[in-house]
């Protein structure tokens, strides 16, 4: 099932693409594989520094009583802000397209009794190094570092 | 300095409070006391679940190149989302109204090199011993526990 649960995520990094921004897609799903929200990084669309991807796709999904019940798919490794997500909502599984391109807070999501999955996804990291190549003042804003 | 800087994210939280939501309220400043943003909790207003308060008030502050020279302040405790939310954007200072209701991650960003500044604010303490004690699902739903 993980590679329907990415094509979703990857869509959306695709989606974020085309618009001309920073092409990171992520997905919320229950455990059994029900979508309940999706979304893409929209710093460059919205203007909104808060929506990385995952922020996006947990947004998008709305409130609920508790997350015991589902998984988080992201096309690339969960930054601290989305790791952070993950963990205080108690979010069980993470799905990661790739971590070769950045190494956010996946291993201490692992610590802290996350089941996390990398996958070695080959459009996911292609989509990457060149956005990071291309555009690398935005990637750095997109993570708070300085150039 | 501090008091000033708590008392516009208390006017937050109360102004969370009156709208019948979950009353935290943070601000975003420059070190030397601009305000950069400023917000609530709008889980009940907006029913989005991403939008506590710390969260709120960096999308209101935009996008910024970076964080090096900002104080992120909250009426309580950051969450792990929000505790990354500091991390990942390297805001290297965090004023905190209270921890006494709830312990979020502020030990950790302190272990990473945050200074973090604990208050013992009586207004900050009042308005989530209230709220905890007369919405208790609510606050629950907002940390993802389940009551």
């Amino acid at each position: 099932m993980n590679e329907s649960l990415l094509a979703v995520a990857r869509e959306e990094a695709l989606l974020g693409k085309a618009e001309g921004g920073v092409p990171i897609g992520a997905a919320l799903f229950t455990l059994d594989g029900r979508l309940l929200g999706r979304g893409h990084n929209r710093r460059v669309q919205d203007g909104d520094p808060s929506l990385h991807a995952e922020t996006a796709a947990f947004r998008d999904a709305g409130r609920r009583p508790h997350y015991r019940d589902t998984i988080m798919v992201t096309t690339l490794s969960p930054c601290w802000y989305c790791s952070g997500l993950v963990r205080q909502f108690g979010i069980p599984r993470v799905l990661i397209g790739e971590a070769r391109t950045f190494h956010g807070g996946h291993d201490w999501l692992a610590e802290n009794g996350v089941g996390v999955t990398v996958l070695e996804d080959e459009v996911c990291v292609g989509l990457m190094t060149e956005f990071i190549k291309t555009r690398p003042e935005l990637w750095f804003e997109d993570i708070g570092e300085e150039l």
